[in-house]
């Protein structure tokens, strides 16, 4: 996690976020339930090496998607006004940046597992905004973030595919990522879920 | 819908079904966060003569996985002997074989966005066991639910590819199915989901 101290609002590992009510009980079972192993943290990190340096294009691709759809991009615009919050755009893009490192690294320790659940609060009610000091929406409505995992995933493959890797590497690299983001959505949304049913 | 009558709880399109908190326009949105278009819909269509002999042999497969998993098969078991109930895992085969058909006919319309709010009902603790009259645990948990669209959709590729489809045509057919998926997931899941989240 070096050299990130420099993004503001990324408290990974630090004190100043909870512990996650997923214990890691819960998560090796979801791991279970989407058939996700070490053969999946290994082609995780095969890929970190591949997105290191097309962070900002990968990130070009994923907003140029948002931005290009209005109830998407509400989220990141003025609860009154509707329009787009160029500051809070900016910062939310300056750690999603290191999402794509932190997924890749693919350490999925109870560190990382209490971030996961901050990320979730900072989508929800409970915490929206509140990093950043904006005046969008909310909530991200959660009737869009599954959905969102197959854009995001599927522009990523043509940047896995970059370097020259084998078609079967970056197929793995490629389900190693949608199970992830599968996995990672589904802590995120722990605050949206009613008591009881998680 | 023809020759369905025969299955048990099988209730689409019957007046025996509320109208879904979903609307058509919220559906249209949540078709375009993840691209979801005409293309998907003839690609689902091209897997439905490809599938429809196989249902059996896909069921074998899913139910395989769930039954190989202790965590996934107790919201099949007793609630207080833990005992898998044969009665129950039946009734739902057999509705699961026709959301296969379903899927594939892809006629998402009105009549099927309620259907889709009813699946989700009898995952929840809302209706769950009710349909069935069995005694089993009271609610399918959220977090294992979106995972498990990778092992289902996963699996079904090779019977997708067992009729001689070109590999361009099986990928489609692949990512049409991933993507109803995850909508249909995302609807089934509205009552876990609390007030003004979702």
């Amino acid at each position: 996690m070096k050299e990130t101290h420099a993004i503001p609002g990324y408290t990974f590992g630090t004190s100043a976020i909870a512990r996650s009510p997923v214990t890691p009980g819960d998560f090796e079972l979801m791991k279970r339930s989407i058939l996700f192993d070490d053969e999946d943290v290994k082609y995780l990190r095969l890929s970190r090496g591949i997105v290191a340096d097309q962070v900002e294009a990968i990130l070009d691709v994923w907003y140029g998607f948002v931005g290009s759809q209005p109830h998407l991009l509400a989220s990141f615009s003025g609860r009154v006004d509707g329009k787009p919050l160029g500051n809070y755009l900016g910062a939310v893009r300056k750690r999603f940046g290191q999402w794509i490192l932190d997924t890749a690294a693919a350490e999925y320790d109870q560190r990382w597992l209490d971030y996961q659940h901050e990320i979730g609060l900072r989508h929800h009610h409970a915490k929206k905004n509140r990093t950043d000091g904006a005046t969008s929406t909310a909530v991200v409505p959660f009737r869009d973030l599954f959905p969102l995992i197959y854009p995001v995933t599927f522009t990523l493959r043509p940047f896995l595919a970059s370097k020259g890797h084998a078609a079967g590497e970056v197929e793995k690299m490629y389900a190693a990522w949608l199970k992830s983001c599968l996995l990672q959505m589904t802590l995120w949304t722990y605050p949206y879920i009613r008591d009881g049913d998680f």
